[in-house]
């Protein structure tokens, strides 16, 4: 007890983040004590709303606070394509990118024999479903650049063969090994350009 | 407008903090989304609590949730000597340690003529005015054993000295141009011991 409780309790909030040891949890801590109340009711707001109205679209998987989100439900988009990608962080970086304009498949997560993800683990029954249901002509598989991504984008690309529809993977213009959500505007833009057939 | 707006506001109050970028705030906002909603719940409580139940003690500066602090209404503490600390950080090391029992001063700060601190700026006069209300009899200098730290101390032991009470300085145990606050215990312990008088 060497720290009165509101600020302990703090200290203990901020070490369930992660990368916060208990030396950043106690400068954050602190800083926050020397925040302008108005900031710190603001950040305490945002986490309660951000967990209590985000939830993921029911068709594609991306994080939304309305479902379904506002990509599946603008009319301008192309309804016959679809990019697989693994995680929501990657539609927000394919959207910075301003050159596509068409759906998602969020899969959240890859397939990793390593860490005992399968095929079932994440969302490939409901890339099936929709391409049972929609008017898709082609899916680009825009999973990671890395051994991951590489085992999904093969796998699915060799479930949807026999569906006839047109199957691209994003170009190796990512550096492999890397990760699409950290890629510049331009290294995408190129990926996406020379994406080929499977 | 990338991101859902709840999730957008919680990534800008992430990068309110100090040493926290964009892509570490959207990597915080996004964990935020996956943890337990009980434990989002806590951490936004912890938030709002520290900042609106903490205050600083309006006899030493320690910070408190109730005024006195508990280390000045602890009648077993030694009244007859004051440790000066430059932060309420500073108090948490010299508690953990263990081995010192009396009262604390916090400066909230060091004298810098480079940032333009000057006496005035810290809680110098305060110090003065406990001197004449309590029965002192010795003044530990626990600033930091940096430029500005030494010269706090040298200011306020000249200033004391007319007032006869013993003033001592925390020994160079501490690593020069280190941060009181990280040091270990055992040092510190080492610095308390070998304190000298000015
Ligand atoms: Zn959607
Ligand atoms: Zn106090």
């Amino acid at each position: 007890m060497y720290y009165p409780e509101p600020i302990s309790k703090l200290i203990d909030s901020f070490m369930k983040l992660p990368g916060i040891g208990p030396k950043t949890a106690v400068r954050l801590a602190f800083f926050v004590l020397n925040m302008k109340e108005d900031i710190v009711l603001d950040f305490a707001k945002a986490l309660v709303n951000a967990k209590r109205n985000l939830t993921y679209c029911s068709s594609c998987g991306h994080i939304t606070d309305k479902d379904p989100c506002y990509i599946c439900e603008d009319d301008k988009r192309d309804r016959s394509i679809i990019c697989v990608v693994q995680d929501p962080k990657d539609v927000i970086a394919m959207e910075k990118m301003k050159e596509y304009n068409g759906l998602y498949h969020v899969l959240h997560g890859a397939i990793s024999p390593m860490e005992g993800i399968g095929p079932e683990d994440i969302k490939i029954a409901e890339l099936l479903r929709r391409l049972q249901d929609e008017t898709v002509q082609e899916v680009i598989l825009a999973t990671n650049p890395n051994i991951e991504g590489e085992a999904t984008a093969m796998y699915i690309s060799r479930l949807l063969k026999p569906t006839g529809v047109k199957i691209t993977r994003i170009a190796h213009g990512l550096p492999v090994g890397g990760d699409l959500e950290y890629a510049d505007e331009v290294t995408l833009s190129k990926a996406l350009e020379g994406r080929r057939e499977l």
